[in-house]
């Protein structure tokens, strides 16, 4: 672990994917999910990973011993999150307390009422007894050599409704050793302009260290985050990809990146920013959600143009339609070809691809002629840069034919024992020949998948490198049932590089075999293998 | 057209989903989409609804003449899109200005450069023509008896450039008679402070009616907009679920909620509120993209509650995890089943279901082992109503049994003309008999749902009412290809109602089967079918 690799204490980057970010609806995280999330929180430099709640979960207990033996984290502290003890007892004699030092975490979290309501409502105690709560098991935590944050649960909502009490609760966490007291804004209900008074006066008043936790149930979570820290929090809580209870938490991606590059403040270390979109892609993998194309900085569309008119301009200067360089964010600009685009997206994406097809205006009149008529069908060339190259080829008259197909079939059969056959037939002509081959699979597409490859691989042996990674399916009309068009997309790697091809059809099997046709000639293509 | 339904023109809610929105990645819209967009607007009551660019554009001259023939706007105005006049040339002499009349939109946008670098670089030509490009062409328009407002492109980004010249523009559209002069934050790369501080200098040096055009590059467009109002704007440019250029357009709905609930603002006519939720679902089905799941307000998750600690205290108050009401925008509160949910969800679902558990502890326990179990498999109850009550049922050992299957087969397979044909046999027991159909379909799922019902039809003639409305396809390992899991979640409705099942296996045949059977089932019981 090297100290010095870290940005100093004065502002904390405080990450809760692991805690509060999977109460998202669809998050299932399983212990290796969490260390694996540590490792990309850890590898982006946070300062801080929540990872759980020892003792209240056996997964999280589980987690903390893991994370201890198998990661040797370089930026981020490891921090355990509980609940200040129990009313009418004493944080020493606490079991759940207790778990927490048990967990190693050198950091707590601690979340602590801070709304009289709730605390009368929820905890069944006396307002004096929950600052006593806070005050005993802070200590208790710092007497036992541990660091402690205090997130005051629901804090605006309190502050409105008695802000004498909600500022005890700070002062009493700073007092009895607090390092940071958080104001969270747990309902998610709150505008920036709102949080920025609120922080303002609670500093003035208190003079702990702030720290700011924003749900984001008005769509400002960012926002209020940054807010807090005009006014003087030092202290954000994000989570991943913006992922948490309801509509979520502050996105710490957005957050960070204002942070460093509007701000010019460095809060991670040096060379990670250019490092957050792949480490966003790679934790959304791991909680087995899609991507958002359209996150800020680091969705696929983020810095995307469509619009013929942008278009054109971006020839120009690609400052005049982009607020930074996707780079900054390990992000990329992308040309969309789609029937909104003029000449100049179509030729700007040739020259992406290595075509020059400025000379040709004829060429490229048919080509956004062909790609309006197939996108009005359901096919999509921005998310298919390889359909989209074999299409211009086609047109072009250079698309290569390693293949062609006579016929197929796949069927699939329930077995007795609850078990699934899957079988696929192909017929080929290739070089000459006429190929007829079979595979099984685990589904249709892949035993249709096998048998392609056994027909093609004998002739073409180069197919042995390259490979499905990944398949997407999309029904285009959802109010129809099983009766509707259906879009596949499939990436394909040889190892080296990716490329996405897609099919439409009215069933799935018939929209993947065409995408797997292109994905495999496009990979013979890549090869340099001649055509037959 | 009732004038009184509008709220007065003091504050503006502009839509321009039908224009900028349409420039979002994988959204391609054709006429009838554009005039079903411009229903459901009109219906929400936005009071402009920017339509398009007639005459750049042919399907938005088409857009403009069918939506006078063919929609009665009640509260809504439609707006024409256009540019400012060729350089060098004169506003009445322009083919692109007179087709803005002649599209007899009542009020039209004009884009306008205000950022120095760009009339140089995109327009090529000097300062001084460029703002006298905005008083001809604004002058002309409004002496045609148009209602017009300017947009003035890049706004922000060119009065930190040159501000003197970012204000002269304004000066400049309002002198000429422009009613608004709206200042875009094209790039999207401003924050809500900044935002404030240049909207209150603009609005006190130049005296304009000034609006906001924010996009979402820094995840700030909705509090942008805010900030903007709080500034003095009064007319907020939005589009619907934030749809637009790389990461989207400010938000229309939590920009309205907020107004309507947090500001305390009436922007919409009475009422409309609350048809929020739906016409957010609506516009997103018409664009072919599945609704945001945690789109603030009006997401499916926006008012979830998972987490076990959540869902207690939900039991003493509703209020004490969520920041309004979910009736007041339409959306409705909704307890998750999921693993990290403790026996109060499981309770509190049962009671959602109208299946009292209170008294069974063991049977709870039971429940939420199982929920644990199927959820590691991949299955999800928080999507599935239906099959969670099937679930708790066969638990509670009142599972219906309407028929079981002894075995099923598909068949795809490619016809030589390129069309497929698809066939499904199913054997099945029910109410004694042994019963053998068989199916044809537009894919192997529609055969299989057809071969289904062809052999329970006669049997259960109630299911002649029940048909699929929905189907979705998710892949849960997306980096191994045509071999991972997949997950089919299915919608069905009796026409009253609609409930939603889920199947889970290696290949999407066979999952579609396990939903399918359930969906049937389901069906069966909500029809009070007795069991054979």
């Amino acid at each position: 672990m090297t100290e010095t690799s870290r940005p100093d204490d004065a502002f904390h980057v405080f990450d809760t994917t692991l805690r509060d970010g999977a109460q998202r609806e669809g998050i299932n995280l399983t212990v290796s999910d969490k260390l694996a999330i540590a490792r990309h929180l850890d590898e982006f430099g946070v300062g801080f990973i929540e990872g759980g709640w020892p003792g209240a979960n056996p997964r999280d207990t589980e987690f903390f011993a893991r994370a201890r033996e198998e990661i040797d984290f370089r930026h981020a502290r490891l921090v355990a999150f509980g609940a200040t003890r129990r009313a009418g007892g004493s944080a020493a004699d606490d079991p759940q307390v207790k778990a927490l030092l048990d967990s190693g975490a050198e950091v707590i979290t601690l979340v602590a009422k801070a709304h009289d309501r709730h605390v009368e409502l929820a905890l069944r105690t006396t307002l004096d007894e929950n600052l006593e709560m806070v005050r005993d098991t802070v200590a208790h935590l710092v007497a036992a050599g541990r660091r402690v944050f205090v997130d005051c649960e629901h804090f605006f909502d309190g502050y409105r409704a008695n802000p004498g009490y909600a500022k005890a609760v700070v002062r009493t966490a700073a007092e009895a050793g607090a390092d940071v007291v958080v104001l969270c804004d747990t309902n998610g209900g709150l505008l920036p302009a709102q949080i920025h008074a609120v922080v303002s006066t609670v500093l003035a008043d208190t003079g702990a260290r702030l720290g700011i936790h924003a749900q984001d149930d008005t769509g400002c979570a960012v926002a209020n985050t940054l807010a807090a820290v005009d006014a003087g929090a030092t202290h954000v809580q994000c989570t991943a990809n913006g992922y948490g209870e309801r509509v979520g938490n502050a996105n710490l991606f957005p957050v960070v990146a204002a942070l460093e590059i509007k701000y010019g403040r460095r809060v991670l270390p040096e060379g990670r920013l250019r490092e957050m979109t792949r480490i966003s892609h790679a934790i959304a993998e791991v909680v087995n959600l899609t991507p958002s194309t359209h996150q800020p900085y680091v969705g696929l569309s983020a810095f995307a143009h469509k619009a013929g008119l942008h278009a054109s301009a971006i020839k120009v200067d690609p400052d005049l339609y982009q607020h930074i360089d996707p780079e900054q964010v390990g992000n990329t600009m992308r040309m969309l070809v789609s029937d909104m685009a003029g000449r100049a997206s179509v030729e700007l994406k040739g020259k992406e691809l290595g075509i020059d097809l400025g000379g040709d205006r004829e060429l490229v009149g048919r080509v956004v002629e062909r790609v309006k008529e197939r996108e009005l069908k359901g096919y999509t060339y921005e998310a298919a840069d390889a359909s989209f190259e074999l299409l211009l080829r086609a047109e072009a008259g250079t698309a290569p034919l390693y293949f062609e197909v006579e016929s197929w079939r796949a069927i699939t059969e329930d077995r007795p024992d609850g078990t699934h056959a899957n079988e696929a037939t192909v017929k080929l002509r290739a070089k000459g020949e006429t190929i007829h081959a079979a595979g099984e699979g685990n589904g249709p597409v892949n035993a249709l998948d096998r048998a392609l490859r056994a027909g093609l691989e004998r002739i073409y042996p180069e197919l042995a490198k390259i490979g499905l990674v990944d398949y997407k399916v999309r029904i285009l009309e959802g109010r129809s049932g099983t009766g509707s068009t259906t879009r596949v997309l499939i990436s394909t790697s040889d190892g080296r590089a990716e490329w996405s091809t897609v099919g439409v059809a009215d069933n799935v099997i018939a929209a993947s075999w065409q995408a797997l046709a292109d994905a495999y000639t496009y990979g013979l293509l890549r090869a340099g293998v001649e055509p037959a």
